[in-house]
């Protein structure tokens, strides 16, 4: 039990990756009938990614969750006409027991909250589609459900629980691990589904939780039904919120083919997005490609084009490089952002987006931008965008300059018409919206709102670096003499910093003003769970964490801080 | 250096108190001229709170804190006259160099969150009276201002820099020892003053920091001003917020009289609060009396009570409670709030404040009795309130059921009559907002908003258990058969649980819904600094913190999290 996790030495033998075939799942079975596809979790106790633990009771641990992330992915373009996800479980009398608290106690630190960051993401995402149009989400709890299995169930549009005496809802982690439900959990109880903050109080301190009428009265589940009408009320349910989904009835769906990558010691190569490590002095450079030719004419036009669609291609590619990223490379603490290419290019498929947004699959494409943009923001990584000739920084990829913690734009005086340029489009003012909510340009301009208006007639125009510096559009414009020992300094003097330091300013500078569930869930739920992962009561020698499932009782320091 | 703090026994040696004589200040001076007071820092090296380091530079520890409290209360409530609070420094060209470095290097974890807490509150205290009618506050910044030094500033109304091409602000927490501008300094640069995210980062990550034109053009002060002109734009400035007080500009004030106060082994007695600790089940029980007379009728024959005046007392007296179980009590993780009286006398006095709110007495004490409750809710302790026979639950003192995290309220079925009653009144629908904005009434019925206008309408009524159970009140009403048990039964429990993952749970459940600047200084930028502050790349052997002014560079493990 002392064991700890390897710390992901970045060779191929230890490489995590998060792409699926889709071709069988060890953990989960999925069933479509029409509008409603039934997902059902049934975890194998040996199947876990890291040995040293045995997923029992339907617990997971991340590779079940990289099979639930790859499903969703996969519903959401291979079946268009689903509307309705319908996720239940296939053991009897456990619908699921939440994170493998074994799994929890041997890991690292760093592992642990990766894990959580990328469970809280694809929870997230439920909820990201089900308020665009996309994929409702109907949690069909069909016996014991605690921890992460609530937690999975509150990022669904609704929760029934079945009414069998012994069926619970519950968040023992308080109790029984002394850390928090840090999936989301104490955030959507009272930020999502309301329940009194007594009721809530009393409910996450609770081991055994709550079930049948009470679950129901305290807002914890949204209807109850016995074992004889079960069935019955998971499809009406389930289809009442597929009508509520924007999705076709019928058409043809984009087959996820597997990306094209190669990983080395170097970097990561995909077909638009390339990846280069500097190990020496702690960075990766992740550069994205702008499209090489005009977008489709329509919709159907560009869901004929499937996974070779260039903003969709893109955006896997984008995010399954943050994802690889984040697991295997914590020591590459600043990812500097180019991009390359025709940037007019990029704002024809942006403008092509948005004037199809209301086909389905267009809709799902901007759905994955929008996802994936938003791991970007959530990222405990540095950013710096660096912005020189030939880059494309328009539309969706201007998004990475403002997603930026900071941003350098090369002004060349030697020869000003070989300037970089930033483009902005329509797509910038509202389609991306970090998790709080706001767009990244109402959040870089909390300031001084009427920017945006001012900025909005500059739609469309190649702005050069010294009117992008006025507009503070970048954060600096050095010019050619300075340029590369501005951008050298200021990458060396990041990678001096503390790592800790940069992660918990980071996580507060880059959300100012509004919040959300969503970024209550990253911005303060997951800080405490951070704090409380490293504490001795939880994971000391004689910690909860540590001691779970020994028979032993953890011995707590009460002093409160 | 090695050394850490005293882990605070409670015996009379090495307990510390808040409360100030007001006759000298050993850090501070305060001169008052009309409507203006000039609170001048002048740090004694030697003036430590612990022994151990030595407060140069203008730095600051929690006893120079409890001093600035200590004036800023007395300017409150003794010189009503005074408009305009103007924060600036008596040494020679250094304005604030922040929190003491030393003293964080050598405190234990529990000592820098309680002294960050502590500072926190100070510091939104001036928004507060900003905001509420109160005192204005001008940072006059006549030096270098660095870290705590910039927090004390952003705190105010404005901020004046002196342009001397020497003199800057900065935050310089993260580069030089690795922790965060912890005392709500990130959250109000992008969330008060809305620095461009951008530049705040830049800000942030400078060990020199920002001065002159630049610090006003990045918002980061308001004005500034050359050495000739100093004096006259302090004045000019300082008059100008004086005019936007509501407070008088002439009347008589109240002195503060010393607490009359116990301090025992077993508890503290005040005259209105009573604090009794049970050491063995680790809980202390904190009861607050109910007036026995009634209201003066009007606003100046309130103030003419002074200090006497209940609501006044009862709040000085809780809040210096507050405190001192804060710091010197803190493995007493639960807090049991009792009342005993007649509510009737409570809600008298409630509309009597409510009916004489724009007299500068009244409102500087609603004024106070917000901060206190506000107090309640950010303290990192369990709260039950316990509704018993003979209490006083009523209007103000009903504050306390709902702030705490759960209530239990006796239903004596053996003798209705005598049952406990809970009543509401006016002051209870939103003159005691949470740090989030909202009402303890609004907060607790996120779900059912309606459910605050059937509430109104029971304004003055004697609500017995049942009924305050089924409207939702209070989350327990054991009959008398049960109530023993169940109360001893759930204070033992709670004693059982992690503190730390109660912490964590509570900052999370007990502010759903909005967020303000404070609310997020409270739960997110402090959860983040926690996690910081015992993270070995601060406070290891070889951290930054640690090693500040040894001359030896930190070394940090560059694994991002």
């Amino acid at each position: 039990m002392a064991m700890q996790l390897a710390e992901l030495p970045a060779d191929a033998e230890t490489l995590f990756t998060y792409d699926k075939d889709g071709e069988s799942y060890r953990h989960w079975s999925v069933s479509v009938d029409g509008r409603i596809a039934t997902v059902s979790m049934n975890v194998d106790p040996d199947g876990g990614i890291v040995p040293g633990y045995k997923l029992k009771l339907n617990s997971y641990d991340l590779g079940v969750d990289m099979e639930l992330h790859d499903i969703i992915q996969r519903l959401r373009f291979e079946q268009p006409q689903v509307g309705c996800v319908v996720l239940t479980s296939a053991q009897e009398r456990i619908f699921c027991s939440g994170a493998n608290i074994y799994m929890l106690g041997i890991s690292s630190h760093a592992w642990k909250v990766n894990f959580c960051k990328f469970t809280n993401e694809t929870r997230n995402g439920f909820e990201d589609s089900s308020q665009n149009g996309g994929l409702k989400f109907l949690a069909a709890v069909n016996g014991s459900c605690a921890g992460g299995g609530y937690e999975v169930a509150l990022a669904c549009d609704e929760i029934l629980l079945i009414d069998d005496r012994s069926s619970a809802v519950s968040l023992p982690e308080v109790p029984l691990l002394a850390v928090l439900p840090g999936t989301g959990g104490l955030t959507r109880v009272v930020d999502k589904r309301k329940v009194r903050r007594d009721l809530a109080d009393v409910f996450c301190t609770s081991e055994e939780g709550v079930r049948g009428r009470r679950a129901k009265q305290w807002r914890l589940v949204d209807d109850i039904a016995p074992r004889g009408h079960w069935d019955e009320k998971v499809r009406q349910s389930a289809e009442r919120l597929a009508a509520q989904s924007k999705r076709p009835v019928a058409g043809e769906g984009v087959k996820l083919t597997p990306l094209k990558r190669t990983i080395s010691n170097d970097g990561y190569q995909y077909e638009h997005v390339d990846v280069a490590f500097d190990r020496q002095r702690n960075f990766a450079t992740i550069t994205v490609k702008a499209p090489l030719d005009a977008p489709p004419r329509d919709g159907e036009a560009m869901r004929a084009k499937g996974t070779t669609f260039w903003p969709f291609a893109m955006a896997r590619e984008l995010d399954d490089a943050i994802l690889t990223l984040r697991t295997n490379e914590p020591e590459l603490g600043l990812w500097v952002l180019e991009t390359e290419g025709d940037g007019e290019r990029v704002l024809a498929y942006d403008d092509a987006l948005l004037a199809n947004a209301d086909h389905w699959f267009v809709n799902e494409v901007i759905g994955m931008l929008r996802r994936t943009l938003s791991r970007l923001d959530v990222s405990s990584r540095s950013m710096f965008a660096v912005i020189k000739p030939g880059s494309a920084f328009a539309g969706v990829l201007a998004e990475l300059a403002f997603a930026a913690d900071r941003s350098y734009m090369l002004e060349m005086l030697s020869n000003p018409e070989s300037s970089p340029k930033i483009r902005l489009g329509d797509i910038n003012f509202g389609a991306f919206p970090m998790c709080n909510g706001l767009s990244r340009l109402q959040s870089r301009y909390l300031g001084e709102p009427e920017k945006l208006e001012e900025l909005r007639k500059l739609v469309g125009e190649a702005i050069p670096s010294g009117e992008a510096n006025d507009l503070g559009l970048v954060t600096f414009s050095p010019d050619d003499i300075d340029w590369e020992g501005e951008v050298r300094l200021a990458i060396d003097e990041r990678a001096g910093l503390s790592p800790d330091a940069l992660t918990g300013m980071e996580a507060s500078l880059r959300f100012g003003g509004a919040e959300t569930v969503w970024s209550k869930v990253f911005g303060r739920l997951s800080a405490w769970q951070n704090w409380i992962f490293i504490r001795p009561n939880a994971v000391g020698e004689n910690g909860a964490l540590k001691l779970f499932g020994s028979g032993k009782r953890a011995e707590f320091d009460n002093k409160r801080v």
